[in-house]
């Protein structure tokens, strides 16, 4: 690795950190005059307050605002296309996506559909995807309430064709947010198995992140932050909500690991995970990352195994002598977040599947594929799914 | 420092770092049609070829250019209202810096002058500057052909008024350079005093910026990387100044500190050395700030322990149990890089010109005194000249 000094850097979203920051926004500056709000269909947003704070600061800032609800956990493009409909039909000229991933990453796919014109999967990369570049999109405002996609900071998306069962993440610098409001106020109420599963999805950003072929100097810095702070602070989020330090630290910690998706990238165990949630919607994302995590990163033992073992040191603090360091302390972490119990088939998930997620996998996620440490052919990622299976 | 956990992050620049960037100039996007080309009024850029093969590239993607070479180190007033000039007469839309701190600073003060209009120092803020808000300015491209001052990547600028001998530092997120160039190859050929003094420049960056009141979680990541690097291969830069590796992590590190600048800020030991060179312009900064360090570091051993400590930890990568331990390791990295004999009485400072030098430090870097991590007194600064004299 010693010659990997070639690198870029460009993330241009402004990031406003810290508890309470929500209730500011009436003081920050907004990239339009009136915004669409995405959020999520369920009641959380609403029945916790927060949309409410949302749009009393938009109003104290003279910002007009009309609100779409619809965003499902794995959004789908029917909803995207709803919401640039709203989008349009209101003359909005920015997007506020406030919630999980899911209701971003719906703000970010509006955001592009509704300067673009046309159906969003038009310009998909990928799968069935049209392929038309993106020369514009709406300014995006993110406020997650969760900690763990990290998309608030990156130029990233991930949007299912519920018709064609294919969950496809589309990118471009365009759709990098303007503003990210990262309060870990709004993630109190996460209960202690979400926040395990999204603090996951982080951790493997930053995993991922760290063994892919795209990693760079910047990438390792944030991702090994990101790794440390996930290993001691997400059991403590999970046993005790309120915590407020410790949601703290795993916010930031899910924010530095969007800042690694997007100066390197996400690698083959996200392609293998999408494709299983394409098939099985119910399955939250972090589970079944938290499921093939240990045959996904085994396999690589002997290919990175600095990195390994860097990883192993910034979990536990203590020099590593082994790449299995790492598997073994992701084992720990994963008994004290209480989800070392994780089986597919509690999802429905059968091991007739395999060869239809490998296919969903390499035609839909090839380009995350081609990042592992070593190119893996089919046998080897059916293994993966074999191993993990119970 | 437990409860420092609401801060902010915007570092738009887009950066390209390795070496041999330069040369492919030509595939990157620029921000106009029409350059302003700022060298220095040294011959290094033309007799190395570097400015050639700016211009054979600008040319190549079919990009105007005209060149304004009068930078000089601690650039001043009159070239900036010089440089202005050219580009407004020859309609230039944006400004490019090739070389030291000096020329991209003149290139950022050009830029805002540019599109403002007026005399630059309307716009300085501090000391005899005009104060006026500075509202646009032309985008820049940075390139560096040393590594220090972290310019390529910060809204930051340093002008000196030679009527009014003032060295004020001015700054907007406006002159955040649109795009950063850093290609260690340019830096091959400075000469070894030169590189320490310049490394010197990153390293204190990188430490003020991590003891300062401003300081963030971000900017503690951006600093101890820096601090931890440029202990190590700065070293070996002087040593050696066609060791490739080395030049590319010093490279590297001082563009880390640029990041802890625009995340975190210089202390009282940036304005207490810009005082310096207001009145001796010969005397280089890296070398006025090395004189200094170890009595202002020592000042504020027993305020910040634990983050002297760290630095010191990060430095000799074992565990430290004393704040001192970063005044020794810095005192050792002087050494180790020829340069623990800087003698202000050698560039012509007095003991007499103490007096003169604080009310210029308070004067026109009263916002850096501010952020020391215990507020000094006037005669505590007068110490810091008086203890580093010799």
């Amino acid at each position: 690795m010693r010659g990997k000094m070639k690198f870029g850097l460009n993330i241009p979203t402004r990031l406003a950190f810290g508890a309470g920051e929500l209730k500011n926004i009436h003081n920050m500056v907004m990239p339009g005059r009136h915004a669409l709000v995405v959020v999520s269909s369920g009641r959380a947003m609403k029945s916790n307050g927060y949309l409410d704070v949302l749009l009393a600061g938009l109003e104290r800032a003279g910002i007009k605002s009309v609100v779409f609800d619809k965003a499902i956990p794995n959004p789908i493009r029917q909803h995207v296309m709803e919401g640039t409909e709203m989008c349009k039909e209101n003359g909005c000229d920015f997007v506020i996506g406030l919630g999980g991933g899911s209701s971003i990453d719906t703000a970010k796919a509006i955001a592009i559909t509704a300067a673009m014109g046309g159906d969003f999967w038009d310009y998909v990369q990928g799968g069935t995807g049209g392929g038309k570049p993106v020369t514009k999109a709406l300014p995006i405002v993110a406020i997650p309430s969760t900690a763990g996609t990290g998309t608030e900071i990156d130029p990233w998306g991930v949007i299912t064709n519920e018709q064609t069962k294919e969950k496809i993440g589309f990118g471009t610098p365009l759709v990098f947010p303007y503003l990210a409001i990262v309060d870990p106020e709004l993630m109190l109420t996460v209960p202690p198995k979400l926040t395990a599963y999204q603090g996951f999805d982080a951790f493997f950003h930053a995993a991922e992140g760290y063994i892919s072929l795209a990693h760079s100097p910047i990438s390792d810095l944030y991702a090994l932050e990101a790794i440390r702070l996930l290993y001691k602070y997400l059991p403590v989020a999970v046993a005790d909500g309120n915590n407020m330090w410790a949601r703290i630290k795993v916010a930031w910690a899910s924010t530095l690991a969007g800042m690694v998706e997007s100066t390197s990238c996400c690698t083959g165990e996200h392609a293998l995970e999408h494709a299983m949630s394409a098939f099985y919607p119910e399955l939250p994302h972090g589970a079944g990352l938290i499921a093939i995590s240990g045959a996904y990163f085994k396999t690589f033992k002997n290919d990175v195994m600095k990195r390994y073992m860097k990883m192993a040191e910034k979990m536990r603090q203590v020099k590593s002598a082994r790449p299995s360091d790492f598997l073994d302390a992701l084992e720990v972490m994963k008994r004290s977040c209480g989800v070392d119990d994780v089986r597919l088939s509690d999802w429905g998930v059968k091991m007739d599947d395999f060869d239809r997620f490998v296919d969903n996998a390499v035609a839909t996620g090839g380009s995350m594929l081609e990042l592992d440490p070593r190119f893996l052919n089919r046998y080897e990622l059916i293994g993966i799914y074999a191993d993990s299976y119970k």
